[in-house]
């Protein structure tokens, strides 16, 4: 692990569980914590759940968008407590600890977890690579937050025992800055050949996001997409 | 599992974790709760803290001794955050994982935990068949009681889930004769733009291949990409 594993808590309600998470990930060896628009903080309650991981709260960063949180990591995993309706592939922890030690050899890991009531919003998974489901009770869910941050955290920690890296991939991965130019350069390509209707793009547009999320483009494949795009756009042809 | 699998907490000091240890375990699926001489219960504060999971602090027995606790039990697994010099065997909670489901299809099994401060003393071990230790920081190995209660508790269920199938997918994955269609369509429209370049298209397309293949796209996906090279070929603007 060449690389940090960043846990990204977005729109915390409660400071305690702010505080709690720290302490999960402190246990296990971790100390990257950023906290997306959090309702409280600095908080004197995340500061006594916190408990001896006082330090990872003072180290945390604060910013205001999930895009800025995860703007250098390679992969980005959202964590779920239920099944989602969403067409990210879904790893379970065990999964999630081995994909993750695996980018991290080459580049930062984002582990994001949303609210305590709803969770993740469709936008934000949006932005995801992958989602991790955690193996829970169908008749009661509930994992609190800082519980579910504890069980990831467990595993990454659990399979970093076990964990020899694999071959070092030829480019590193695309960052999460340049999918989001791609993004935005594809949308521009759709409107201007008519395939894009103006008044609903989205759905289209989701569709698209979460097939390249998948795949995980590297910095070579997406300069290759985003030469192709550039082609298309200018209208240039050889013949 | 046709026996319960018990999890017995020893003079909790903070009426809090008991109720965040229940909600613990009724999210991995389980109910079976007992307290040893805990130092306030009932009380209101494990009830906030439990959240979903009332009915389990009110099913709990309360007793005097852990010999009370343990006495149905034909194993039983006491939890250390830290490695412990007692000749117990050691488990990590994987394997305490795999052990208790095997002993539970005979048995009933008690994972015991001890207090916040010093979790258990040796007499208590003295009861335990093994013990299960909890991989954590070496500096910095202060799990919370319930954070400790909720990962021996997903490892047990995750064990129980293992060969549990996954979600169906919402359409079929593309066909290997769609995607050969779709790369055929998709190398016209690189020729035509002048992006490829006719001596040697075969190093761009490969690259491409390889992340289209990644991403396993399904039916409906391959569709979208389908109709925004036909609007790119076709030239078509709406403006």
């Amino acid at each position: 692990m060449n690389h940090p594993i960043r846990f990204v808590l977005c729109e915390t309600s409660h400071p305690g569980n702010i505080g709690a998470a720290a302490r999960a990930i402190k246990t296990m060896g971790f100390s990257d914590l950023t906290l997306v628009n959090p309702k409280e903080f600095p908080s004197r309650e995340a500061d006594v759940r916190a408990s001896g991981a006082v330090d990872v709260l003072q180290q945390a960063k604060v910013v205001a968008t999930l895009g800025e949180a995860i703007a250098d990591s390679g992969l980005v995993v959202g964590a779920s407590a239920r099944r989602r309706k969403h067409h990210c592939p879904e790893l379970n922890p065990r999964e999630c600890a081995g994909r993750t030690l695996t980018m991290a050899a080459s580049k930062e890991v984002a582990i994001v977890f949303g609210t305590e009531r709803v969770g993740l919003s469709n936008e934000q998974m949006d932005q995801c690579n992958a989602l991790v489901y955690i193996p829970a009770n169908p008749d009661y869910s509930s994992l609190n937050l800082a519980s579910a941050v504890q069980l990831i955290a467990y595993e990454l920690r659990f399979a970093q025992d076990l964990f020899e890296p694999l071959q070092e991939p030829e480019f590193p991965p695309a960052s999460g800055r340049d999918m989001e130019l791609f993004y935005e350069h594809l949308e521009r390509v759709m409107f201007a050949s008519g395939f894009l209707k103006p008044n609903n793009p989205r759905h289209t547009m989701r569709k698209l996001r979460r097939l390249f999320n998948r795949a995980e483009p590297d910095e070579h494949e997406l300069n290759i997409l985003r030469g192709l795009l550039a082609s298309v756009e200018t209208g240039d042809t050889d013949d």
